[in-house]
């Protein structure tokens, strides 16, 4: 793949209006401080807001996107149903998707994976070390053997998703929790990659190997560019036919 | 588990009652031929119809449910998404589901898959052989290498699935197609298994290896007798707290 | 299942015999303490350790053992590889394996992943924390979200096997490091569980979660009943003949 | 990855000196045909035999290679344990490996899976298709719904490896036997591709969506960057030294 993938992130962006501690870590907005850190030498980056019309996901976006990020928090009920339905449409047609940390209660993600989503949580300043448990995956490509957090969020286990094709990443929490963090899933033709860290209170989006974690998965889960399957009555066959 | 499966087999029932062809075959419905399969030695059956009063799965059947089959096909449709919410969380919290073959398009799989569930299909009468590629799964128990039906509805790949965690039994097809035909899944503490034979024209659910797979399949879907997980904020651990 | 399951606990025996704690710990060897953890009122235990002539696993023992346990650490090395060889063809008939904690390094389990079963490792008494991840999983029926050990060894990611079947528990450490310390595969018809813990300074095997997540891993493991599969030239069938 | 893909084609080159039949297929042997269908755009490409010094794999030559295909039938005793051993370590470390056909039976395919690699097989010229059940997987980029091959050997279930990491493509043979036929596995930090067909006495390695096939999964098994991980004694961390 020589071509300049297309991305678009996504961002509920209202932590960012109401909480004055939001807005000192990220001035222009979290999905700025992700698109930034994919750059422009390999990606062509949109963004798309929840009070943007239609959340910015139109079918013309959506249908120019190669791979959406998704960030959410406090305001996943005021996604509209008819836009989930839009975006769960083109994941299945082969849009990749990366789901960031609190958007594992997002619409989206609990429609694509059948299941609760649900999780434990702390705020407490915590360190978190990421390790790297698939040392020879893409998405690991390039990082150490662990990422450390001083401070993040703690997300604790059970997360309850359906058992991810492929685990990549393994969060250690200092309280004492543990949680799979780095999770790929396939669904129809397209690939999903959730990823924890990520609370609007801290620069994790600031974080270069966090930046080059968002880089290879956004590569990883570029669209198959083969016709989507066929489905319904297939014509008979000429063993049957001869039968017949 | 040496205590007997409450075991609840709900079907549409529609079929039955339209097409005589569907009547000759079952003529007390197709659940009664799968209940009837399962025997009275290990399990208590229930029956549960589409046109009973809240489709038969009231709450107080549900939560007596430990495994619940599923037979669908005309009439998904007029399944109620209340329910269908019911029984969602029956199975997080570990309700056994077994869906039958036309159940793939069903509302309560779809919503546990979160994919399209699509496939290809044909009726041809064609010779279909159902071959076992995990020998050792319990699902497979008592099964020889393959089940061979002389006349089965054809359904073929691409089955818009996500990759099973397990994959017990692939179809042939005399047509030219292959399926994945057993697919074990789990959601939340639930466990899943998708099982494809059964068209309503052909007297599937009185062959003994069918019967006997469907009798497996009850008791690897056992619920766990575990408390459901703890979700939600965890009170602040030790190590934390003296930091605090 | 309602028989007796037969199971066979191997232990090196070494250590017992040369360190006085570990005596001190496990007087009549860590064998001992797993059988009797197992109990008698559903499994049959017979013991067989290294210093044992064929180690124990003769032929008729090995075809008399329906779950083989695999405790090992100083002298991996003194296995026979004619004795792995046995063991390996009885797993791949169906024959189950628990294989605990430095047993990651014995040949069998190494024959049977494929790759170096490497890890990191510290001995400083660190706590630790065994969550589980597959809430439905039978190994964790009865088990609460977590089993707390205020001292252990630590085992540290990135553990080299292939990726598991089903990842059932992932351990926490005081020190920083998680593991995934509940591994299912299946090879042939066999199935295969490895459990961390069980440093033999530490009274792991008397801790009542543990002696249940082993019960349990047990039945999990219990040989399927079929016949081995038939593999190599198969005889021509109609459609071809019919061609021919 | 902009940068060219360093492939290098092992054949046994046997049948080719033996077989008037295979000569005349393959003149310049079946790896001369594997390496002129990656073509030298994307690839440099080498060869190596079992009859040359070391069959071809020296240190020097795996130490350049990223990935390695391995096509051998009748000569596997004949490879030699510390080859297969070295072979083993580079897959280990990261070193692509796809492995062809009658390369099932290989040491090193047995080695990397653990289990006895047996299968079904006849030659009887059958019809095969080969149908994509993971659509949206790299290595089926730009194939369509099916490959069709008027005549190939058959291989059928149940096929004795480990559950694969993906199951892309699955086989159906005229004769009425299915086969997983295009499965991934990681080892290490390696990536393996298991590709079914390619009987010698075929054209198959001509076939253009086959050649499609062998130059994907050669990008996809491309080998990781990321240092080795690090296993053994880990030093005490900070938490830990405190504690001491």
């Amino acid at each position: 793949m020589t071509q300049r993938l297309r991305v678009t992130v996504w961002n509920e962006n209202r932590h960012e209006k109401t909480h004055e501690k939001v807005r000192s870590v990220y001035p222009n907005g979290i999905h700025a401080a992700i698109g930034e850190g994919l750059g422009t030498d390999e990606f062509d980056v949109a963004y798309a807001t929840l009070d943007d019309a239609e959340h910015g996901l139109t079918e013309a976006r959506l249908n120019e996107t190669d791979v959406l990020f998704w960030w959410g928090h406090m305001a996943h009920g005021e996604v509209s149903d008819e836009i989930v339905e839009r975006v769960h449409q083109r994941v299945l047609k082969g849009m990749g998707l990366i789901v960031l940390h609190s958007g594992h209660f997002s619409k989206i993600f609990k429609k694509l994976m059948g299941t609760s989503c649900d999780l434990k949580w702390r705020e407490a300043d915590e360190k978190e070390r990421i390790w790297v448990v698939s040392p020879g995956h893409p998405i690991a490509e390039g990082i150490g053997e662990y990422i450390e957090f001083e401070a993040e969020e703690m997300y604790g286990e059970h997360f309850d998703i359906p058992q991810p094709d492929e685990l990549v990443l393994v969060s250690w929490f200092e309280g004492g929790e543990v949680f799979r963090s780095g999770c790929t899933f396939s669904r129809g033709q397209g690939k999903i990659f959730y990823f924890r860290p990520g609370h609007e209170t801290y620069p994790t989006y600031y974080n270069p190997q966090v930046r080059r974690i968002l880089s290879n998965a956004a590569k990883w889960a570029a669209p198959s560019t083969r016709e989507y399957p066929k489905y319904g009555n297939a014509k008979p066959l000429e063993a049957i036919k001869a039968k017949g």
